[in-house]
């Protein structure tokens, strides 16, 4: 039998996995990233947990394919190289060539939600042109053209939560103002539920007061009891996705967009009102309007199932 | 000697170009479009027209390897239908089907700037990966992928012009709200003078207070004689067409990222700042920020130059 070991390497946690040749994940194991620690040490953590994992599972080295391992950054397809991961504090690192001082074996790299749209595209319907929007404490993108992560022009992939939404907005992380990312990531949606908060919202009872506490839970249960506060967080943050939304279809013309991370599951209160705004404003553009929506089905295993097959996304080797 | 006829079809003019082997144009011709007119008394003039322009320059119908139309609007290429030429009140139409009424050649058709795009990249300096983005009365957009025009998951190509790029924005004709082309068109521009001019400026005299006759020369003029107002316009308008250009680079990562259009000649008043503003929008992302801007070279040829070869565009037979 032959094997595959993908990571999904994330700011909070580093989530290993064990496929075989089915395609499905049989093994996981997961470890704190505490990503303060220097870079090599974290590598060499790495390591010995992939040992670790490989003899707790009595998976012999022999027997396994390759490594994959998805990092939250821009992965340069032609150096193999790490040359930003913000979240991370990683610049121009080869985790690569770290990897294999420890790991004689085929490594292959790739931006995390390049690697999930990848491993979403390994259990879809037959689907060969795809893009996906992954919501969590950032936005991450894939896009996947003839069945192929989209490299671009450049073969280096995309980070199209830095796509700007709004000009002028809020200043991210990577110092530009109104990236993608301020707008529809979890966190943006915790924020956008602070501005629009009352003292007689249903949420400020829930987090008794203090809105730090508030999250994404407080946020959906709320809307659900048709809290008016809720609600029109939602219905904010249910633009700018469809924004973000419409113009990831416009750009790729996939033949579906799927959205993926933990809220994605709010099929009623943010997917359905988002399917209603996307279809609207594709309307001018003729039969385009019928691009579906779909959500994501393997949630965070998608990143760890896409990184255990990365070797098979030929352009990559 | 095989010769070969490319139209290029705009809200005013249909114009016409034949080019030989050597890829360069040596006749052209042009007629008003008068848009009002029914869609196959349009089509019927354009048959009259190629059947003349061909005469008058003795080649004949058997020597013509193909003609080639670029639209104002999106083309589905599996159809070779036009689904939406707005400017041209065109819906649903079948061009070539009604021209293959009068003319029994092979005909390829593609969205207008996808057509100049293509001509820009037939006499670029062998770039593979390209995007263009066309100011005009509206903005057009093309990308090349591997030397070919890219259409995306279903081969429908872009109309980068309607990409959202100021949410909640000016609605465009399309009926959807801040559409690049509200913001970084020709349009956009004297619509942005009018909103800065003040009666002390350069601008109001050169209209004889009249602000209805303000149009792009007026505006680059008065910004080379250091007219605040015309500068203010400049700098409004830069912005908008730098984020444009970053989102662009972002989305496609091309070796190189072309503008056209009339106004792209002004160097220094426009195309220099929106470079300098670009490679700092572009610095977070490291090597990435070597993406060039460049002007396109071909004018108004490039749209004719690039229907005239459409055949070549394998993807499209």
């Amino acid at each position: 039998m032959k094997y595959y070991l993908g990571i999904d390497v994330g700011g909070t946690n580093i989530a290993f996995g064990i496929a075989d040749e089915s395609k499905r994940l049989f093994a996981k194991h997961s470890i704190k990233t505490n990503p303060k620690r220097d870079f090599e040490i974290i590598i060499q953590d790495m390591a010995e947990n992939i040992v670790n994992f490989l003899d707790t599972n009595n998976i012999s080295m022999d027997s396994l394919q390759s490594i994959g391992i998805g990092v939250p950054g821009i992965v340069d397809f032609s150096t193999k190289k790490i040359v930003m991961a913000a979240n991370l504090g990683w610049y121009d690192v080869d985790v690569i060539g770290e990897l294999n001082k420890y790991i004689n074996k085929d490594i292959y790299i790739a931006n995390d939600a390049d690697a999930a749209t990848f491993g979403e595209l390994l259990v879809s319907d037959g689907l060969e042109h795809m893009a996906m929007l992954t919501l969590g404490t950032g936005v991450g993108g894939g896009v996947i053209y003839d069945g192929k992560i989209f490299g671009g022009g450049d073969g280096i992939g995309f980070e199209l939560g830095h796509l700007i939404l709004q000009p002028n907005g809020l200043t991210c992380n990577c110092g530009n103002k109104g990236c993608m990312e301020m707008y529809v990531s979890t966190t943006a949606l915790i924020r956008m539920a602070k501005e629009n908060i009352s003292d007689k919202s249903q949420m400020f009872a829930m987090c008794d007061g203090d809105t730090s506490k508030i999250d994404g839970k407080i946020i959906f249960s709320c809307a659900k009891n048709k809290d008016e506060d809720a609600l029109k967080t939602l219905e904010i943050y249910g633009d700018y996705l469809a924004l973000a939304c419409y113009n990831t279809i416009m750009s790729y013309r996939p033949q579906a967009l799927m959205i993926g991370g933990g809220i994605s599951v709010q099929e009623e209160l943010l997917i359905d009102p988002v399917r209603a705004k996307v279809a609207k404003m594709l309307s001018p553009m003729g039969d385009i309007k019928k691009t579906p929506i779909i959500r994501a089905t393997l949630g965070n295993d998608a990143g760890i199932l896409g990184a255990c097959f990365l070797s098979l996304n030929s352009d990559w080797k």
